[in-house]
């Protein structure tokens, strides 16, 4: 039922602002026994890290990672695990302009007219921030499904898609872009640079893999794998569009195409394809699961755009500041992190009522 | 928690087989005082029922609802309203080839590996028949925002598109497609009656919009509106991506072609374009709130395909039967209908918090 | 969230009213492959019946039990288990006095307060007839936990407590009081038949106890067994009061006296006391889980009581009709059930997190 | 789901060990717009902090309280409310004792059987200190319910009753007891001086009213506001009973007496008593909402208690340290924090379905 919380067995709840003093998360519901210290989580956190490359916003924040609850001797206990991260950089800025007038695509207005006003600080919840405290959370999650191993990519930037056969998942590491393809993470050099000289913005879609996943998590109607990856990642900011498997592609296809035909293989079923993303009915089949996601352009940009300010006359704004010219890039490790993190909470929910 | 219940405050459950005596839904969290008899639930049942055109599955059911509590001299009474509907056309059919094998693209490896065994006359639970009892709770739910239109329709049908210059919602109700541009119904007789002759089947795209949702439903993070609509299509069967405003077109635009300007208007703000399709920040902004949702092609076809047996031995499999060549087609009210759903759920949820 | 919804994995939903057609009541979250067929839980049903003896309602209802989901083959298929019992007995009857004032200590004025209006006929869905559903679900949660033996008893009728001594299992079944003490069965023969002819009503005092509980089921907080055994039992009709253990007794106890000390048993730790009603820390230890419940007496009396009309006119109400002169003896299989349903729950939930 | 929240729509998490860091709560669903500041949580922790006096342990915590989140310009911002209290006397002591054998009386043996392992560090996440946390949640639950007084007392000690002829409200604050009637609290005095001094320790029973309930909070069947209200109370430390009105006393009443006759008053209507405790088939019926609640005996107590090892063999445990010889009494504030709690809760909810 909260607002900010998310998961039901395998369950967290974020809190914190932008410029707060903090942020953080509480996972609740964590197996007891696992090992579990700071190290485990802060290499996912620096991976999202702002500020280290100029493609990325440069903010500089530490995100330093406590762990202040739900851990004795090195291990989870079973109880709740609040974890805490300082925000640092709030650059003292002037926000005059940005809580007179509403900035088209941010939650400005949406805001007002929700709760009547609104923290205008760097977006206050509204910020992706708030996202490294479920990248925080998700370090937990992965522990919870050791034989998952999952795996998120950038796929497209600004309509320019990676070659498959280019595809190398060492090269994800190698870039700025977590592009698994050496020769559009060039192109993607220039293509966000130029966004970014132009006080523009682009667009992205990131693609997310978990192998490993057994066959049997997920459930029939309301709980249906595919619809809580899909909830999962249309929580993360900027988020417009998902899909599995093939998605809207299967649309197209027709119903001898869209079929995983199957034949016996050496370690039960192999499919002879995974159209559907690892899904049937609700449930993993066995193969990798997979999905993509379709992250709008930044909403904060330099060139100016028409508004209204509070009072409802008409105006312009321009957004001033150390934004990421595509969200999408940073997105990458928070699709990821979702996940797991419904992942872990789907394989508690099967043991549940499967046994 | 539950895995066949839905939603916050406004909440229903439902239950039953493709095969059982019958299936329902339970309502809950339902405003006192509505006006509501089975005459108010009946037409959207009737619109989604089967066997109406060529066009869809020949099985014939009357779908006739019951109301059986929570309804009191013609007034919802705040208490659980229990809504049910006989499956009568159960044709004695031979099931033992599905008993035996797998049928790529349905749920039968999934739910044997989960649950151990399965009901395997006519998919049971994962039959599509599960969407008349979600039909049926809308109906109560459209009573809960009278404010709100909600409309949907069939965008695309196996790659081929409508001409959105056609655009007419009078003609969504005058064809068996939901389709509101009377050329492209037109091409669509051919295009599905052909993949039923060839025994194949066609994916296809729902769109919905619901007007005069007010600005400020929704929640920042894990309640967004977005993620709340996204997790309500994608438990619809078939389904396999949705999108909301531009969704995958938005990561192809730049931040300036993106934002969706504001300008004073004569009641409140007037928005000069609805790219984000009515939410900003996951609360919704007074715009239509408008989604699309990808459903694959019918995985029931006469087109033998390859399969393995319960016990792991290589076979074919050709689903025989009454099946609807495009089964987005019907999809179409049952989009609808989870739109609505959510919709209710976030105005009392809304009105729980902000008053 | 649900009003009208309990449980946490195993989970079930009541819907019905007095007066209507059926009431029922739907499972979710049941493990699959176990046996059930009506006739499991029928027994339980005819159990809490009323019209057995003239020390309750004379109303007859056969309460016949439907499954109308979730099993196949005769064994439970992991999806929702809908149970509807047809109300048969519905005497057509005037409830013009009922319409128009309010009968003190009945949910009418706070029903009428909290939704503008109410079903009057026999008391809508605040009659003890939902209890019904509750105890037809109970039957399936029992199969959850074949660990477990719950069992309970009349400890108390109108202040007059059965004796410690005289307790003999076997005798509850043998008399219409669900009474362990002979004893006290013939005395309370004619208190209550007294209170009866007096048009006057008792209270009762319930205990139950459920021996096979495991050590290791419940959670330290929000989740603690005692809290979810007593959210159970307060949600039956006209329970005014619930304690684990000693309970209200324990706070008159020193602590060296309420410990239960341990020692060394064959089988594992051996405890030389239950005070604690068999949890610890809302965990349970493995001793039987141990608690009684107050029941007020019934409210619906022949002795007229001061009372106001609708509209706020001084009045007074006399209840005619069939009703039980001390509801709490047919609220002892509810409260078995209630035990059953907590501790089914329990089990998956603890699963869930523990493996 | 969460084992570590509590509430549906106003709901709250709290999480922390006695001896880790810090403790907190993170509020989610409170309505935007409400004066919150540090200062307003504080009085409620220093009522609620322990070594005030010789009654109470000696364990000295400033529970200075921070928030870190959710309010904005000295509002709540309708975002998720972290509060945050550091643990500072985390006294170095010897807990080798402890880690060894079991207390009877706390939850050191069911953690281990459940989760395999302990923080055995001053009880770990099973210490009353985690109340800390829910009292500072219920200090925003307060600002929820202006409408509403809420109070709790000391009702009884170690079997010693106050007398209501004596109840003074304003001497609650004048003594070491929350205790109403002073003469009373010159008895207790001696009472659990002596308790302390003999090494032993005594149960207590609180009772809360609640004023200014309107009618209609609360709801049929499960989310009876009788079953929130012995809930939450049930999963307060050291808790074993809970009754609403007369409780178990109405389970000795005849109909007639129990009845809570009704008047035409001048503002409504008038009730002739409160033995229902101001609720009615689960809803407020705007009579003073009344409860109270067993806490038994503490469990850490000088005297040595025959227990068991880690490793199963015979022992004895004797608690040293700076214990409550009467945890009862510190548990007032935290009833009346569980009362302010749900009500905000069902205000809330009320609102959400009735408008």
């Amino acid at each position: 039922m909260s607002f900010n919380s998310f998961g039901r067995v395998f369950r967290f709840s974020t809190w914190g602002e932008s410029h707060g003093p903090a942020l953080g998360a509480v996972v609740d519901g964590c197996p007891p026994g696992l090992e579990l210290g700071e190290d485990d989580i802060q290499p996912f956190l620096d991976a999202r890290k702002p500020g280290q490359s100029k493609f990325t916003t440069q903010r500089k924040e530490p995100d330093q990672v406590r762990i202040l609850s739900g851990v004795f001797e090195g291990k989870t206990t079973g109880t709740p695990i609040s974890l805490m991260i300082e925000n640092v950089d709030q650059r003292s800025k002037d926000y005059s302009e940005v809580a007179k007038a509403y900035r088209p695509g941010h939650a400005d207005y949406a805001y007002d007219q929700k709760y009547g006003f609104r923290d205008y600080r760097g977006g206050g919840r509204s910020s992706a921030r708030e996202t490294a405290a479920r990248v925080a959370a998700a370090a937990i999650a992965r522990k919870v499904i050791p034989e998952v191993t999952v795996r998120a990519w950038v796929a497209e930037i600004g309509g320019d898609p990676i070659n498959p056969d280019n595809f190398d998942a060492e090269e994800i590491g190698r870039n700025p872009f977590f592009c698994p393809d050496a020769e559009a993470a060039l192109r993607w050099e220039k293509l966000v640079d130029g966004a970014r000289k132009d006080g523009s913005s682009l667009g992205a879609i990131i693609a997310c893999q978990a192998e490993g996943v057994p066959a049997g998590w997920g459930a029939p109607v309301y709980a249906k794998l595919d619809s809580e990856i899909a909830a999962a990642m249309m929580t993360i900011n900027a988020t417009k569009g998902v899909e599995i498997g093939d998605g809207f592609g299967a649309a197209r296809l027709r119903g001898e195409e869209n079929a995983d035909a199957m034949r016996p293989g050496e370690d039960g079923p192999a499919f002879l394809a995974n159209h559907s993303g690892g899904t049937a009915g609700g449930i993993s089949t066995g193969q990798p699961v997979f999905c993509r996601v379709a992250f709008k352009p930044t909403s904060s940009i330099l060139t100016p755009v028409q508004t209204i300010s509070r009072e409802g006359d008409a105006t312009e704004i321009s957004t001033k500041g150390r934004h990421d010219p595509c969200v999408g890039i940073r997105g990458t490790p928070v699709v990821e992190a979702m996940m797991a993190l419904v992942l872990a909470d789907q394989k508690l929910l099967h043991r549940a009522q499967c046994g």
